[in-house]
């Protein structure tokens, strides 16, 4: 799965919630970072050349600051003019059905003034739902977002635990079964594992990992066996 | 009452309800028409400017096409610039609390699209939610919006209707009394009365009005009377 990160930020290098996640998968061979404001420092949008890169990836991803409760300006011209008339609408074809759409938002407010009494006063359910009707229109397939309270008052750990789910949104299949989980980290274990050393923590905790699931594998094979027969 | 009318739209001049809507209050003297596209081509915003128009008036309002059910690229813009740290928000001071705000939106899907079951999932109500939040974080009372569906598809009638719908979110106070609704409409139709005619059917109307509204108060005293002894 090819996915496309369409980042946003006026003011991206002051930003140190975005540096840490974006530095993070610069690696990554699966992940296109697609930088607004470094791409179009003009503001004028290549639209043909947006449309073929969509077309080319199977998930997209909007990353942006929650100011005001929405996207960046520019991400706003983006979908007015990417998602324009034939691309995004009027037209039966829908070229972005079935692929993926997800959000990963910054944000300053502490998560608990986002709801009825809180100081914000609605959830982020309800106020991302420009952006669900949005994938719905493209008849896309709309992922649990990823929004980011107050990155500079976390821990580490905390810290540690939003970059697993941030990669987790970019790279892992929707399908949330153990399996896909398991699959998924020796995935991103592999990645990092030093192949000059002959052995590591990380293979060992990888071989952990695979005869838990040969061994799940084969109860299952033996239940089903005895339901069979 | 002064109202402060922030227009944004990416290409103006071809908008037949954007020209229908703005040409019929040009000359209201409590409206300051601001065209943002107009008055900031090279897109750089005057903040402080903007403040100060700010608070020279009682109601604000946006008038957007609603693309992708939002508003245009410039007016996240400029509520990103002119509301921003200080003014609207990380102060206690809030310089725009008891003032009014109420969105004008120009929509092309039909009105029953926006509801569950409808083509556009969400009603204008949810859709609109991150502008609510904005008037709830300012200290803004949200005025009933004005969503004008299809106006290209409009009888003549229908667009009359929806102009004097919008004047009534420009000009007339909230209070929504029927003693509010006449001085409303008394007003409007005193500004344009033809002051060389000695008699004409407008002057008819209005005395009517007034002699109606007379008539209430009368009765009102003589309950309250009745009540009170």
């Amino acid at each position: 799965m090819q996915t496309l990160l369409i980042v946003s930020h006026p003011d991206i290098i002051e930003s140190g919630s975005q540096q840490y996640f974006l530095n993070s998968i610069k690696q990554h061979s699966n992940i296109t970072i697609h930088h607004l404001e470094h791409l179009y420092p003009d503001g004028k949008i290549d639209v043909a050349k947006e449309q073929d890169l969509l077309k080319q990836h199977e998930r997209i991803i909007f990353q942006f600051p929650f100011y005001w409760y929405s996207a960046t300006p520019f991400i706003k011209k983006w979908q007015d003019e990417v998602l324009g008339e034939g691309f995004g609408y009027g037209t039966k074809r829908q070229p972005l059905a079935g692929k993926e759409f997800g959000l990963v938002m910054m944000i300053g407010v502490a998560e608990r003034e986002y709801q009825a009494g809180g100081e914000e006063l609605f959830s982020i359910s309800e106020l991302t739902k420009p952006f669900q009707a949005m994938a719905n229109k493209l008849g896309m397939v709309y992922l649990r977002p990823l929004p980011v309270f107050q990155f500079f008052y976390m821990e580490e750990e905390e810290k540690m635990n939003n970059l697993i789910k941030y990669w987790q949104l970019l790279t892992m299949d929707k399908d949330i079964s153990l399996a896909t989980r398991e699959k998924w980290l020796i995935e991103q274990l592999e990645q990092i594992v030093n192949p000059d050393e002959a052995f590591s923590p990380l293979t060992f905790a990888i071989e952990r990992i695979q005869a838990n699931r040969d061994k799940i594998d084969e109860l299952k094979m033996v239940l089903d066996d005895m339901f069979l027969k």
